[in-house]
């Protein structure tokens, strides 16, 4: 086959969430291991291309973008939850607002899952860890791809990563897959890396790791924070800080939004990309911004997402499909391989 | 009669949480209506005095210490919850953290809870407004009690109040009753109010409420960071900035402290406050320091209470006591009100 490359790890079926507190009920999961399988489903389906397994990185690579106690309590949070004689996953129950230190982490094990949270709907289990790790592999591995001059590749990541910063996991997202990956383009050689995050909901995590860098662009369309998770980031004056400054471009999107709209967002930011230079894209491909998503309340159908792809291949650049979001699940494969098939054909 | 005069206000039935995500689990909540009436019984079983119906204050004695936003919010939430079709009591489900917009509020009711509130424990239900706007008229008739020559007064309010900040509420608080009622002795006429905190937990909401005022002291005694919720302040290195640096003073303890530990902490704290030349004194009153309380560590006894009052009492200085914390129901009206029979025998 000589078609897009897609890696996959059966190790995500190690993370399945117990429920979530949403909307003020305790409620099943909307990220589960069905979107992976549906997605992997159809790349086989559409006969997409190779099929790998990811190869394992070191975890330096993952510190390059997060603070290395996050990554410690990802690893060990389980063991110390069961260490003081709970079961079950491991949820936080409180966290961080204005006023609060962000200069000392606590010692316990609540307290640092307080620190390093964000929500209440991304519960560590036992075998948790092992998910995460290899969801970074496949997005390094694809790195690899690129590296050795494919044109495109899919890591086809869960969990999912967008809304995971430096040092603070939350939204289904405990590292952050597509950041890390732009971190490795730039350590393997490239001078500038362009991040399109097309997932409904705001890469909050994204823009949080590269806020102040002008080596990674990030252009993110989304959810308008006035309406939408993660709401407290995402807006348009947010364009980053010091060095970074120019260098983080928000499209926030009413609810509603359809193609036309969207569309044009997308295209404005492609423009960006191109003035960019950048040497490679990473896009964090969510496909939560379908019409019948659960969770989401954009309009794009399944030929939009066709559209989707060949405009991003307009780019003329070597491009890393990390997926992310996108909870329809009947649909998501559909929606997830159409982009790809339609970056392959254009 | 002629003891100290309690203020109370059957209100405070009108909030009733249905529960709280704690340690994995979606559990009854601790912070739980019994807890008032049991404070009350124990107070006419002793005849500590008279019992009182508060005043009606305005809202502007609210709003001196938080952030009208805030307190918009907790009066629409829950009809905005109904309005999105939600039954039930009005949850945030994401919250801030590093990198997040603190300039700007998100309109819409989930962003706005999230932007407003640090934990998910902490539910607004239809009736809450009532219960919380009379719990703080509790504390401020109280205030008029000293301002009327009173040696000694007891709001029994409930909902608590110490964990809410100026502009943020969680541990079961809404608005800090204590903040707003020492906010009140210096609008009527106090120079310097000291806030003398010996609940379980940090007063962190009071923490930051007056961090960087001098007209305000704190001197917390409480469960230590890295043991103790709310894990993310607390620290004895947090002194006030700026104008208040010097007016806050923390004695963090760790799980296991006895009396003469807890003491020796008290006598140094009232020690600063005597220093400090208060014109009055609020005592945010917890009791969860009790050895059977249920989510607490500390190992005090029923005739600790009675000196803590004796000891607060040689202060020689106007006292208001404001309900706080306390969750051992059996016992916390008999630990409340020693503090208070201590304080009138000395
Ligand atoms: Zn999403
Ligand atoms: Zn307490």
């Amino acid at each position: 086959m000589n078609g897009m490359k897609t890696i996959f790890s059966a190790d995500h079926l190690l993370h399945q969430s117990p429920g979530e507190l949403i909307f003020g009920e305790f409620l099943p999961a909307f990220e589960k291991p069905e979107r992976a399988e549906l997605v992997l489903g159809r790349v086989k389906e559409v006969g997409l291309g190779e099929i790998r397994p990811p190869e394992s990185f070191p975890v330096s690579a993952i510190t390059r973008v997060h603070a290395p106690g996050l990554v410690a309590l990802l690893q060990s949070a389980q063991a110390e939850w069961e260490g003081l004689g709970r079961t079950g996953a491991a949820y936080p129950y409180t966290w961080m607002s204005r006023g609060m230190r962000e200069d000392r982490v606590p010692a316990g094990l609540d307290g640092r899952l307080a620190y390093y949270s964000f929500d209440c709907g991304t519960p560590i289990t036992k075998t948790s860890w092992q998910a995460i790790k290899s969801s970074v592999d496949v997005a390094l591995s694809g790195v690899a791809l690129l590296n050795s001059g494919e044109r495109g590749a899919f890591s086809l990541c869960r969990p999912p990563g967008h809304h995971a910063g430096a040092d603070h996991y939350g939204g289904y997202c405990f590292l952050n897959n597509a950041a890390i990956a732009a971190q490795k383009l730039l350590d393997d050689g490239a001078k500038r890396v362009a991040i399109l995050d097309v997932d409904y909901h705001h890469g909050n995590g994204t823009q949080q790791i590269f806020y102040r860098r002008d080596d990674v662009l990030l252009v993110s369309l989304h959810g308008h924070p006035d309406q939408e998770y993660p709401y407290l980031l995402g807006w348009e004056d947010e364009i980053g800080a010091g060095a970074g400054e120019g260098f983080n471009l928000n499209f926030p999107l009413r609810w509603g939004t359809a193609w036309p709209e969207w569309s044009a967002a997308l295209e404005a930011g492609l423009k960006r990309i191109t003035a960019y230079g950048a040497d490679a894209v990473v896009v964090s491909l969510g496909v939560d911004t379908y019409k019948d998503d659960p969770i989401s309340h954009f309009l794009l159908e399944h030929e939009h997402f066709t559209q989707m792809g060949a405009r991003i291949a307009s780019l003329r650049k070597p491009v890393l499909f990390v997926m992310e979001g996108g909870y329809a699940v009947a649909e998501i494969g559909i929606n997830a391989v159409n982009v790809l098939t339609g970056f392959e054909g254009a």
